[in-house]
């Protein structure tokens, strides 16, 4: 099987490379492409893929070269770029699975709100938002999958049994106090990212208003069968790969530790990447670094009334390319974890 | 002026040694001790510290040894050791400014139900909590100085103005998500500390019942005149220094942006320590790190109905040791600010 | 095929599961052993593993409880268990791939200078220094293979071609400066590798007598045809993962750089693990971070008269754990390359 | 005193402010100058520094505007600027101390091999380089200081006693292998210095004729007495602040310990800011972080026939702004260590 990488030069292509050369079905990578670096060598840019895979001959493209050769396209292209670029692909019989923005939110409307209108609501209604835990059956049937940003999947995976079954209570909003390691802002020469900018620091960015809000908001009131309201703090802290989200939510009736966590095993029974962990336990984004795993850590607070959840993924893994090849393999009707058995480097 | 430092060889420690030889009014630190240290030299242990002040000359000993040689003590001990240690110091007639929590908490109900019954009930109510953006006056004349701890510092002066102002709302509590360097573990020999065991990832810990919460409370209610409740969360981040605090408050009656500000800039006019910074502005552990500003950043976020205060202090200067010397100077009726107009060792 | 771990809760024996639980053959890990964490479970003291191979049925026991219970036994403890620990397996019938330094040295008299005496001098001879790109054939036959240390693997391969066609010159020493990051201090509860004592800083140590020295000589000397001595220092730096050397030598004669590379490509022709650089590229960490690659950057240097070689690999994979799987696979046949097929992560 | 900031824009000018806010003489900043944040606000640009000595006023400028506005310029702007902007300024009448190699190099042949032909070869002679161990006189007496580069400081430091006392034996280079923190790569988007490029890796860079080699020889060379040859290679390290170079020198006639330290305390007797440690310490950049401080260690190996010398000093403070302004101290007569006594933050 052939398949396509559009906008390979960044954080998420070059994950999928990393993933893409260890599964076992050996996909080829048939194409890789990259505005930027079109015309130099994938080891010249990525020297740490040389001697693995198919790669040593590979050779960025422009974009436009693309169609026609591979069956399944992967777009991890800047958003906005895969308005454009998903329809033609598709025209041209190809698969594809989108990690942007770009097809996630259903509604034209709010997506319009917050990025521009869509031009392609036909495609927007037809994509299926890609997070196999909730969606397995439609995404092994799509033509089009919009992968999940990295902050919904966790945040998404986190409170799913509990809004599912009704206890996310009353008026409040659901906080969610989020914090992602620094591939998270992309790769690029930019001040602000720079080492000794981000080195020894810790921030919070895009305090109010930040674009995975209707993600979270779509996904989660679906789920709860009634609007949910997310009030949401993005931070940046200092190591590469890794995303925390540490949520609180009122219940609506306060659960037992045992209930609480049985709803969440329960949930997730034949989920083999979220691991529901034991009483008391703390996730750390080291115990899921380089995997696809979401490890989840439950706590009912009395003091203050307030069940407090914390999810950890790696953020370029189960938050954006492992993902995807999860996706990739349901499309396929291949087991979920082909090539994505993966032991996390927590050293 | 004599000074002493008992329990010198922990990061606190190391920090008002640091700063002390940094001060104008050049201070002699007469006796510094440490059980585990005992009989090395200063310079040895921190040999960072080689060549400045008087430290060449000093040798670590035991505390039993402090008693009578300083006027003033700094009681940089672990938990527990300043209940009995401040009383035998103040009886010798020193001043003594305890980092410790041992006499932050007024009620001994509260200190027993989080700690132990205080066997020094009296002193507790007589220590003064050592934060000097609201009890300068009371500072200047105590003996026993309760410096707080590094959360509430960031919590108390994040939430003050608003508090104070009556606009904390309703039977909500206030939601503190907040992350600390690894100084604020402490320094020892510890597995979970070890830096394998941290970089490169983040954690939170203590999800549930963190001691620093009646503390919070305790300084939150006296400015509400009310009971007001916090549901604290606090992280671990790979770096050494800085504490980030994002607060999260349904107000009474939700604030316009320039309201919300003023109330801040008039509460903290005369605050040498407390930036509060222009609309947008985020705070970064980076630009404290090393001095004594608390910097402060203002959301109003109307979508979730909430405001959201980020709040950031470097843990071992403003949230302990800085905040210290600033007590000292308000003890000795000098200028808060003396030896502590450091700038930010931002890189 | 069962195999054994002694010695599972170090950096490198965690490694080895991680890598083990990727092996395409899935050899079953029958048992694994910890003096410190007997009694507990394997997935509860490294809760990354959780849910991978067998791993959650497995619990840390004895190292007394191995003996029988696999075919092959890798043998991951402190310096000194194995001298007792390999014997014994060996004589149950087991093969044994040691990560110590127990049986890396050929003279006993040399061992006993740097160490102690030998209490097992036959099994000294016997044993075969595991680097598959000098010894694959010896260690396809062996039953005890000492498996290189780290620094000697990135020394020996930067050099072997080289000396190996007699270039190493006259009577200056080989000059190796070395840095290495904090897994090669091993897993434990020590002071000197707290997270707040490396973070941020960058020192030498055992800047004379490292351990390594007599380990590099007896087998650059072996390449050489007559006695070579080095001159090394290694350091510590603040990461996880990497060894980086940088090596200095005297030629004999100065090579252009076209031969130089030309002498190199052509000693590792058949070498999957060691990749040649191009003219110019400076090699990373980064660049074989979880892989085991090593990267080798030459460098003439005609203004000092002096070549320089730069050596890059994963202290913990490469340097440790990952060649002892080559040598699991070489020992049984398999190709050298069997579950290390692995990308980098780079980022 | 009236001063002026040239290219304050970078870490090194940046560390100059935080340096003079601390300045017990308050020299005044009375213009900072930076082509691209001309306009800008101070403390918009740098927000650490709010609320410092008078740095709320003041406003970025361009470089034209500063001649005629201070009695001394430093000049913290890329290589190259110099050349023009330190004649107009000597011209104005004001002292210049310059941060860049533009007036270090004393042979104009030399220059014009390393760099480009020097358009100002009388100021080329006049310049001091500004060492304060070796020159401080010729300082004090200078209109021009040509502040030396942050690894010449750390090897001139670290050579000098013994070179000047004639030990630099035969025909062998000295080799010069040291590291540095990522601030020594300079303030800018770059994708090079990413967080996510450099964190987690180590590397060798400009591996071959690096600029500061004819500095080095340059110095070492007049010591001597005699021409030396540096073989040096440059590190990048993942932190901020810290430079460490280890040397190896192969000496004329090997010393005892005690010599060769007596060697040094000797040399060093008058100098505040080197500390020549006790045998077997290992320096390490932590403890000199933020401070003027270089730390060195002696190691005589008896086993390859090398002396090793290891040299740590932060790159930023006494590799650039400190030392910049222990000659401004110099040459405004007062003590060297004036507003330097800071102790290093080591945690």
């Amino acid at each position: 099987m052939k398949i396509g990488l559009v906008g390979a030069t960044g954080y998420t292509g070059v994950e999928l490379l990393r993933l893409l050369a260890q599964h076992p079905r050996r996909p080829e990578v048939a194409v890789v492409t990259s505005r930027q670096e079109a015309g130099r060598a994938l080891a010249e840019v990525f020297p740490g893929l040389a001697g693995l895979a198919n790669y040593d001959r590979l050779v960025f493209e422009d974009p436009e070269q693309a169609a026609g050769r591979a069956e399944l396209f992967f777009l991890a292209a800047p958003h906005g770029a895969a308005l454009t670029l998903a329809p033609a692909l598709l025209e041209s019989g190809a698969k594809v699975i989108d990690l942007s923005a770009d097809f996630r939110l259903k509604d034209p409307h709010v997506f319009a709100e917050w990025y521009q209108p869509h031009p392609a609501p036909g495609l927007l209604a037809e994509a299926v938002y890609g997070l196999p835990e909730i969606r397995a059956e439609a995404i092994g049937r799509a033509r089009l999958v919009a992968n999940p940003g990295c902050y919904p999947t966790s945040v998404i995976l986190g409170l799913a049994p509990l809004v599912k079954a009704g206890l996310a209570g009353g008026d409040w909003p659901v906080i969610v106090d989020a914090v992602s390691g620094v591939t998270g802002a992309g790769r690029g020469a930019l001040l602000g990212t720079a080492f000794c900018e981000v080195a020894e620091g810790f921030k919070a960015y895009k305090v109010v208003g930040h674009r995975h809000i209707p993600e979270m908001e779509q996904e989660l009131s679906a789920l709860a069968g009634r609007p949910l309201t997310v009030a949401f703090t993005p931070h940046l802290a200092p190591f590469n790969r890794g995303l925390l989200s540490t949520i609180y939510l009122r219940p609506s009736s306060f659960p037992a530790a045992e209930e609480f966590r049985a709803l969440y095993l329960d949930f997730y029974k034949s989920a083999p990447f979220v691991r529901v962990r034991p009483e008391g336990f703390e996730p750390s984004t080291a115990q899921v670094r380089g995997a696809n795993f979401c490890d989840l850590g439950l706590f009912p607070d009395p003091h203050s009334g307030l069940v407090k959840i914390i999810s950890a993924i790696d953020n370029l893994c189960r938050g954006a390319s492992g993902q995807a090849l999860a996706n990739f393999n349901l499309l396929n009707g291949w087991d979920e974890t082909e090539g994505l058995n993966l032991a996390p480097m927590t050293y």
